[in-house]
């Protein structure tokens, strides 16, 4: 069997939401369709050890927000490596609630829908979730982002034309006064701290190598994002 | 609710094989993901009207061939807009059996797997079926076609950079002998036929009016393919 085989199914990448006992969560996934149109059912596909299936086993329902092409790195960064066992990913991110309870992205989204699960099967490390569409809303005609298209934007390969929406958090400024020999830098999108003092030996970045003398085609080693999206630390 | 929702959900597409009692059939569907990674378990959605859906239920095994963004039109109008209780699909187009007993694609295709299928839901007009992965192979690095790209070659908006494989069936010569005003012309997806005694008179095409009269940005009524893919009948 050739695994790579399942780096050419084609996906969009969604923010799925839920609720429980009043607390909110959210987190990025592809597997993401319709089954039927009439009536409009669709399925989503969400890891066990995840709150969000904690949170859709409660309460019964979810949102699925579909991001643009113009999404910032941060805000998957934000939902998809991040724990909601660890932060309330919601506190900083304009949200709506839903009809359903399950809480909906009003920035960086095209639109969402929310859905009753009507059915759920048990599929080895994942919970597969059939629901039944109680809402939607269509808030921008900007591209969906793809995950083939992700994968561009994470190498710095692509840029949209235009950012429609505003980003997560405003950037820092490059180049502060800190020492570049001992100066860290962070991955925008899985929070990867670069040390000069520990090098990044596996990639080849021997100890005491300082973040600017790093060569320009390296990558996150822990999600693969472009060097140039690294943000100094303070 | 806004059914427009529904257009924002990113996709490939795929054609769908299986056997039952020794005859094969396939079909074109999008609404296949991957679940889990280990072990690699698949899901597929498939209306419960097709034949491929008998043929699933019955042998409980089914392929996935990849389709790539050169794949010709008519490819899919075989696949997509013909019933396999009409005709033997597989009796035309280049294929090998799986381990399982599947047939899948050798030409026009990017790979593809095969799977058991080891769970499936009812879910109103269709069937969600889970597959456990057995088998898969990547014949070529082309870029997957997706259902937004398809979208575009339907309209003639899009062309692949080159036509790495063969097409179906070799294109008929263009303009005939015949008189243009009861020359009739078909569309090589859905098999509709336009005939200038009838017209088109729901997308304002009086009777009448010969082929090559027709406005250049009319679509075929049937599945929207471009006036440009349509070929003359002998």
């Amino acid at each position: 069997m050739d695994p790579n085989i399942f780096r050419k199914i084609s996906y969009g990448l969604y923010v799925i939401s839920s609720t429980m006992e009043g607390k909110l969560n959210g987190q990025i996934a592809n597997t993401f369709f319709q089954i039927t149109a009439e009536p409009a059912m669709v399925a989503i596909g969400i890891n066990k050890n995840n709150l969000t299936n904690q949170f859709i086993k409660s309460s019964g329902v979810f949102s699925v927000s579909i991001l643009p092409q113009s999404v910032p790195l941060d805000l998957i960064g934000h939902f998809g490596f991040k724990s909601g066992r660890d932060i309330d990913k919601f506190a900083t991110v304009p949200f709506r609630l839903g009809m359903t309870g399950a809480p909906y992205l009003v920035e960086n989204s095209i639109g969402y829908l929310e859905a009753q699960v009507v059915n759920s099967i048990d599929v080895e490390t994942h919970t597969l979730f059939i629901g039944k569409v109680i809402n939607a809303e269509v808030f921008s005609e900007e591209e969906p982002l793809t995950y083939t298209y992700y994968q561009l934007l994470k190498r710095g390969a692509a840029r949209p034309a235009q950012t429609a929406q505003p980003p997560l958090a405003e950037k820092k400024a490059e180049a502060p006064a800190a020492d570049p020999a001992t100066q860290k830098y962070e991955c925008p999108v899985c929070g990867y701290i670069y040390d000069p003092a520990v090098g990044d030996p596996d990639s080849g970045i021997a100890p005491g190598t300082a973040f600017k003398d790093i060569p320009d085609d390296w990558v996150c080693p822990v999600c693969g994002v472009s060097k140039d999206e690294f943000e100094p630390l303070e």
